[in-house]
């Protein structure tokens, strides 16, 4: 027995007790003839007293940071009482002690403040995940992982493995592959996911299944990405939208109640598609804060569909609005006594390249005599005060806000407002990391065009249904696209898809859909997406196989676990929320991974390198 | 919604209430203007009765098998009752019904006993998947994993994920690989464990840690493997051997109570590797039965160590005996009787090349008058019956018992007389599917001599400690073999491994040892292997560098997860319990895979192929 307690339970009710503790050695304080120091181990710290006769000891053998060490003693009260931990008010009267294993002075102090850097913690993140901080966010993540079991467990569903040897089908993202040694010249891939199999287990009668799984994307990566990823992953039988909608809300809720104590009452939040891209210039707005964009060109489109919200630039000759294909306000609250200097740092962040705007324009709604407001702005030449004032009010602005007007190209237009709202927000603290905002996304559109190709990709994936009172117009129209001008007008650019998205605080922290269950439409799919029938049935013959044998409708949801984690944990990173990350380039930096493999590997594997 | 009940879930006491089911048919039975069916989903069959009215629409719409079919109706008392189902007092009297969706006919039955052959049912696995055996066996994999979760949550074990994408050490089996497209001429490799990363984790103070994960080994397979399969994966820091088998032990334990509702409350029985070497012919003994093997050879050794057992054949003069290596004998109960035909059949079954036997003396030990027992034997020309009756009682054979005698080289030998041993308690019944037998069989031997490179390897792995005494012994001998003929004599033949195996019913469902924890005793392993200082550093340097910041002493285990389910399901195949299994090719039939992938694929991997 190398232990009797762990440094974190030991009570002034211990008093007098014998104990052995064994851990990590955090700090060491000498006072004269006695000396302290902190004895750590995952569930908290102990202070450990060394008395007189074993100073000498230590004399001999000191103790470093980060030592193992065994200890035995007895449980005292501490006469300077620490009350910011829980075993503050007792100590260990130290009678005997061994060294169990030395350490080298660590790169970097082990604190949740360290002052190592990002690339060396990562090369040894065995020391990294010592710090308490990073421990705690493995702990949520352990925590989210066992609420979301436990509420699925108790709903019927059943855990069901899924291959991760399978076949590769790229369509979308890239596939990890694994040449095979015992089929020369062919090769395995890893799962983007375990779509078509818990497809299959539809098909096979298991009418709730889930999985905590990874997954891998061989993808650029971008800051928030890793090439292997976890995803609770889930799917149902003989059920319509709505059934899994309440059913991953009140997972979500679970989870909400027995990670962080919250208990979300309300039901979540549902938006159109549409309204999102409309409101907030993207697909996962953050709705913990207002702040909606108003389009102020008239005839204002996207996709063709959504009706002009306004006339308010008529009249007006300002030409960088006239010729603009997009200008959108934004009502910021309380900012109207922004300086020359802020509203000039403010233009000059649209216009740094990752927002890429031309440039800003402001009006200040001012709050003047006898509740009357008065509009001034920086385009005054342009505008009479009625028409600014117009504008902002429908923008929502009331006496003291500023309103931002950003005008260019739709799409990017769209976006940088976006980010210019969120940026807003985070300035004006409207975005705590404490509140959480859920939301369901809906309506997507099925497909989105691929100009490079001139034909439909599927936005969420080829499996997912359209809505019901699209199927027709999807089984009745050729999806090839003849003009590539007018490919709006394109019928299979008005289908809409049985998905959805779960928002939490402007993150999609997960996506799912009622999935195409008959043969024919699922051809149908394939072929909108420009595959071929051979092409069709050598990448997913099992599954068009599958359908013919009595498929049930069914549907169901992914979560990004780690970015649930992240969240969560109020943190933006993934890679906090990951015991052993890989870096942007795809590196384990800890393990230099990956590598060059032997020559004798390679020939077994009936491979050679073709490296330019 | 589609359904308000489950086909598993209505009852008498629900008579006269409006349901809605949805399933599939699983059979129709037609009596004049009447028809019955059975629909079938996860949770069992209700009856459904169509009435004179529905049968015209029946007649214009058949149902056949696997139709997935919506049906709404009256609960109704059965005139008929089925005692043998749940829902066997009730029917469903039909008001409508739709067909959700066809099924072709299917290529087997979809029963327990179906007319369908293994190939066929790995091509259409989602079919065979419905077929009530086998969601039992998927059923009762998820009630051992929902089990030993919960033992390790309640336990304080920690579910840490590790990563898939990791570095090729090959050492023992050989590694999956996994091109990496942003590292040119690189690769990962998929986890064989994730045994270096637990470790990692104990050095990170994580002191508990467990894992159920997919491992990878690109192996030859044998009929019961596959090249991906699960581990419940575990490490503890702080403790020694003894603290990890009774903390796992409680595991199994916990696991029997859940899934077989089995009180295993006697202490699970301990043997040392020798003993099972000696008294079982193996390394894994099936201790459900006796019939343990007796040496009587004299001088008989086994690693130089054990003691002669016997000197039963001093004074014979049978050649056969006397020139072989090994002669082992094994008391069967109550088959004294046996005909010539039977014992004819028994030296053929040991001739078998499986086998490999030259032949197979008997000893036949029948109970005459006044309680003496007559011995008569196949070698009674070369034996007295003194001589044969110490050899039988030396045995443990009774009156009515017949003694089997192999004689041979020795691994060969010892091999056969335990696959002879595990035929007759087969024949003789005393292998009970529903009898549970723990094992721990302890102290192997560190190392086990390689011929071909004439070295050392790990019997377990590099990572496992030597027992405590034995650390000397390694230290202080160089561990190159330089006389080959001599290698039984090296020192490192009789380093005793901490290391401990779970042995189910004479199947091994898990292993683990106490690992190394010091970097100097850990290079001091990887040099007994024959790695030279620079592959160890380039292999292992995050692990060696790890263990110089205060690694603890730690152990662990990892079981088999489909092996102890199968076992557990009264089954030796593995298959039978995993959703979407491989075949003995290491391709899944039903996705046809691996498959080749397109030439723009190998060219962004930066490989080309090199088929012989």
């Amino acid at each position: 027995m190398y232990r009797t307690h762990t440094c974190g339970e030991l009570r002034i009710a211990q008093q007098g007790q014998e104990v052995t503790l064994a851990g990590w050695i955090q700090s060491v304080r000498k006072f004269g003839s006695i000396t302290f120091a902190d004895l750590r181990d995952r569930y908290g710290i102990t202070q450990l007293l060394f008395g007189e006769e074993l100073n000498q000891q230590l004399d001999q053998q000191p103790l470093g940071r980060e030592f193992v060490v065994q200890a035995k003693g007895t449980v005292t009260e501490r006469t300077n009482k620490n009350p910011n931990i829980p075993t503050g008010d007792i100590e260990i009267n130290i009678t005997s002690f061994t060294v169990l294993n030395k350490s080298a002075v660590p790169p970097f102090t082990i604190q949740d403040e360290t002052d190592g850097g990002d690339d060396l913690r990562m090369k040894y993140r065995y020391l990294d995940l010592r710090r308490n901080i990073v421990k705690k966010n493995l702990e949520l993540r352990f925590a989210v992982a066992k609420a979301a079991r436990e509420y699925l467990n108790n709903n019927h569903f059943m855990d069901i493995e899924t291959p991760f040897l399978i076949k590769s089908t790229p369509e979308g993202a890239r596939d990890f592959v694994v040449p095979s040694r015992m089929n020369p010249g062919q090769f395995y891939a890893l799962p983007q996911s375990p779509q078509t199999f818990k497809q299959l287990l539809m098909v096979s009668g298991y009418d709730r299944y889930y999985q905590i799984t990874k997954c891998f994307r061989d993808e650029d990566l971008r800051a928030d990405r890793q090439p292997e990823f976890t995803q609770i992953d889930c799917e149902m039988s003989f059920v319509e939208q709505e059934d899994i909608l309440n059913m991953f809300e009140g997972m979500v809720k679970h989870i909400f109640k027995a990670v962080k104590n919250i208990d979300y009452t309300e039901p979540v939040a549902r938006m159109t598609w549409e309204d999102a891209m409309w409101q907030y210039g993207n697909d996962k707005p953050d709705i913990r804060f207002g702040m909606q964009l108003l389009n102020i060109k008239s005839a204002f489109t996207l996709n063709n569909e959504l009706p002009a919200k306004g006339q308010l630039l008529e009249g007006t000759d300002f030409k960088v609005f006239n010729d603009a294909e997009t200008v959108i306000a934004i009502a910021v609250p309380g900012c109207a006594e922004y300086t020359r200097k802020q509203t000039d740092e403010l233009t000059d962040w649209v216009k740094r390249p990752q927002i890429g705007m031309q440039g800003l324009v402001y009006i200040k709604c001012t709050a003047g005599e006898n509740g009357a407001i008065s509009y001034k702005s920086s385009v005054d030449k342009f505008f009479n005060e009625q028409q600014l004032g117009a504008i902002a009010t429908a923008a929502g602005a009331k006496a003291g806000d500023l309103v931002l007007i950003l005008a260019g190209r739709e799409e990017r237009t769209r976006k940088a407002a976006s980010e210019l709202r969120l940026e807003m927000g985070e300035r004006l603290g409207f975005r705590k990391k404490d509140e959480f905002k859920l939301l369901w996304v809906m309506d997507f559109p099925l497909f989105e065009y691929a100009e490079d190709d001139n034909r439909w990709v599927a936005r969420h994936h080829p499996f997912t249904a359209p809505k019901p009172s699209h199927i027709q117009t999807m089984i009745d129209n050729d999806p090839v696209i003849h003009d590539a001008a007018k490919y709006l007008e394109h019928p299979y650019n008005h289908i809409k898809a049985n998905a959805y998205d779960m928002v939490l605080n402007g993150n999609e922290i997960g996506g799912g859909s009622i999935r195409i269950f008959q043969r024919e439409l699922q051809e149908k799919m394939f072929a909108a997406l420009g595959m071929s029938k051979e092409e069709a049935l050598h990448k997913f013959g099992f599954l068009l196989g599958a359908f013919e044998y009595g498929a049930p409708p069914h549907g169901g949801i992914a979560f990004g676990f780690d970015r649930t984690c992240a969240i969560l944990g109020g943190s933006e990173s993934i890679r906090d929320f990951i015991a052993f990350p890989k870096n942007n380039s795809g590196r384990d930096v800890m393990l230099d991974a990956p590598a060059s493999i032997d020559d004798k590997q390679l020939d077994e594997l009936s491979i050679k390198l073709d490296v330019k």
